[in-house]
């Protein structure tokens, strides 16, 4: 039976994927009467006379909101809410499975930014964290700007930020492979979208400072036609320093690292034969990459990463997610801020150590237990080395 | 310790009462590969042609919503939303703990009503069925009323319909007991406000038709100053078909049943023994009631119910709500209508056979693990011969 199959099959069976369990027992009236009625108006009285109590007497500490609006999931697009929700459940079990913390999928029927940021903001009290999920861009990098202004509690749009965190970090470890730094590399991503963005703001962050960024019509420059009011605008000014223009064939020779979020067969062996010598490729469209595997270790890849866990080197946001809650909510961090990010794919990149480096392994296993403690330490150390920590331990 | 101090711990021992777990396993590639990328596309994909199919791949045909804006929280008033939380988890773990519903609670920072139903609709594919917890009345009533007619799933404030369930059961066993109708009964009904207001009508579907209904001011009637625009105004028609004016004092001279959903003292001794012949008396105002239980028995009472455990007659919600989802899930009721609410009274009503009837034991004890079976089935069959049930079971 195929894994097609298999997968429908399990999620019949199962009916779903999360189920909610109590912490307190219910069988008699003495526990009735401590977890309900009349007991549980002490809690009420407490968290109403001091609100951050409530991070003392409820499940909120410890609880993200997984929430979508189901207009970009996978790479199926805009299905709705209803069809996006065996994602939101299977994020919500990756965050007990990974971190041990629990999460709440929630799919919303609406697709007005404006509405969206009403109605998440509603939920705040409910939860310690918002991890938003794919949520279709430009419009989720509005919803989330607004949404992390407006909240007191830390909102991260995973699509964007758990994949760079972990895309950087396995450039960390390729260029310590290579001897080179951030700041010397050349580098062009195919397919500013939500991760793309997300990835070029991490790396000019880390001091890459030569990116250009390519969609349909190739290299964004300040200035090309149709930019004006839209997002790109402000990537055409952080990237493209010496103004490339043309198409990604174009853009990518003499490039350093190539990363692709954006659809299968977009690099071809020619261009990659066109970049500097030994190149970095990530290349991560899913299921089936820019480039196969083969084909760029032909071409003279020296370090290729993949969204598949069938080759070396998978891009997987569960590396991520997990600890950077983890390390939010364990200080009650107020937001995620860049600092925590960077903390973040330190910490994934630090997994493995400079013996254990080679070209097949610089992104850790996605079940390597050391991963999710180490991202959630450093991020933890981050958030309280910026001021965002509020509380916890 | 006292009962008081034992919920802080407890509430704070384990932060808070609900946690998340998972139905798959998530622990080696092949298994992620099934619950999350590649395979969960495939269920996603299925709900994506046929929406319906949402109940098949994804936990919300058990799943409940327990929601609430914080404005009418027990006894407690407007003490907004986070301190609210602590009574929607514990109704979620009754949820669990009695009827095996899996139920999530939502504290909303929001008391607009327009803007309650606008967020409550967009959460609606997230759930099968929506529990409305302690909003404060007349706003509840309109909110039900827009939510109910604009879902798909069955919506319930419980602080109406499940206290209305409930006492009605007991009503039926006690006038099995008086060998007396419905329809022979002079009842009055202290403090309509949500609690009161669902009772007044569930009982008129019972076929009482002598009601009089009584706030702050006395008796509601037809024309009283004030009424104008107000939900009393409807009450003023439904109810006090003889047009009775002046206070409690007055309007309870000669009835058989007093219902009390007020303040603690509201009924005297005296008030009692104005009362018809063995009169019944269901006080439940929390925690202490109307008219304390001796003294009730001393003035002559009948059958006496209190919202409390450590007396007979416990009027408690959780005889109803577990039952009543479990049985609208069962058959995916696209509501919560009249007949499936009396069926939940009668189905109360019959766990206590004719022999086992006692003044004392006239509504079953709330740990009696008959009650939501006979519950579920009964609301089943009625959603089914009222033609609300989509499917299910």
């Amino acid at each position: 039976m195929d894994v097609k199959q298999q997968a429908l099959d399990a999620h019949e069976q199962h009916h779903g994927k999360i189920e909610i369990t109590s912490k307190m027992k219910v069988t008699n009236n003495e526990e009735l009467a401590l977890a309900y009625t009349p007991g549980v108006a002490e809690p009420c009285k407490k968290i109403a006379e001091n609100p951050e109590d409530s991070y003392k007497y409820t499940s909120r500490g410890n609880l993200v909101a997984v929430i979508s609006d189901g207009t970009a999931v996978l790479g199926l697009g805009d299905i709705g809410p209803r069809a996006a929700m065996p994602v939101m459940e299977g994020k919500a079990i990756l965050f007990k499975e990974f971190a041990n913390i629990d999460s709440i999928p929630l799919v919303l029927d609406e697709t007005n930014p404006d509405k969206l940021v009403e109605i998440i903001s509603s939920l705040q009290y409910s939860f310690g964290g918002i991890n938003l999920e794919d949520i279709s861009a430009p419009r989720c990098f509005e919803i989330e700007k607004r949404l992390k202004e407006q909240l007191e509690i830390p909102v991260f749009h995973d699509d964007q930020h758990g994949t760079a965190i972990v895309t950087v970090s396995g450039i960390i470890n390729s260029l310590k492979l290579k001897k080179k730094e951030f700041s010397e590399m050349k580098v062009v991503l195919n397919g500013p979208g939500a991760a793309g963005t997300a990835i070029i703001k991490l790396l000019l962050e880390f001091g890459v400072t030569d990116i250009i960024a390519c969609d349909r019509k190739g290299a964004i420059y300040q200035g090309r036609e149709g930019l004006a009011g839209t997002y790109k605008e402000e990537l055409a000014e952080l990237t493209n320093p010496r103004s490339v223009q043309g198409n990604l064939e174009e853009a990518i020779k003499g490039a350093d690292i190539f990363i692709g979020v954006s659809v299968a067969g977009a690099l071809t062996k020619e261009m990659v034969q066109s970049m500097n010598q030994e190149p970095i490729v990530f290349a991560m469209a899913n299921p089936v990459p820019e480039i196969m595997y083969e084909e760029a270790i032909e071409a003279g890849v020296f370090i290729m990463g993949t969204g598949r866990s069938d080759f070396p080197n998978q891009i997987n946001n569960v590396l991520a997610f997990p600890g950077v809650f983890k390390g939010a909510l364990s200080v009650r961090a107020s937001q995620i801020n860049e600092e925590m990010k960077k903390a973040a794919a330190l910490a994934i990149a630090s997994i493995i150590s400079e013996e254990e480096l080679t070209t097949e392994y610089v992104i850790p296993n996605p079940f390597d237990p050391r991963v999710a403690e180490a991202v959630a330490f450093a991020v933890a150390e981050a958030a309280k080395a910026t001021g965002v920590a509020k509380g916890g331990n």
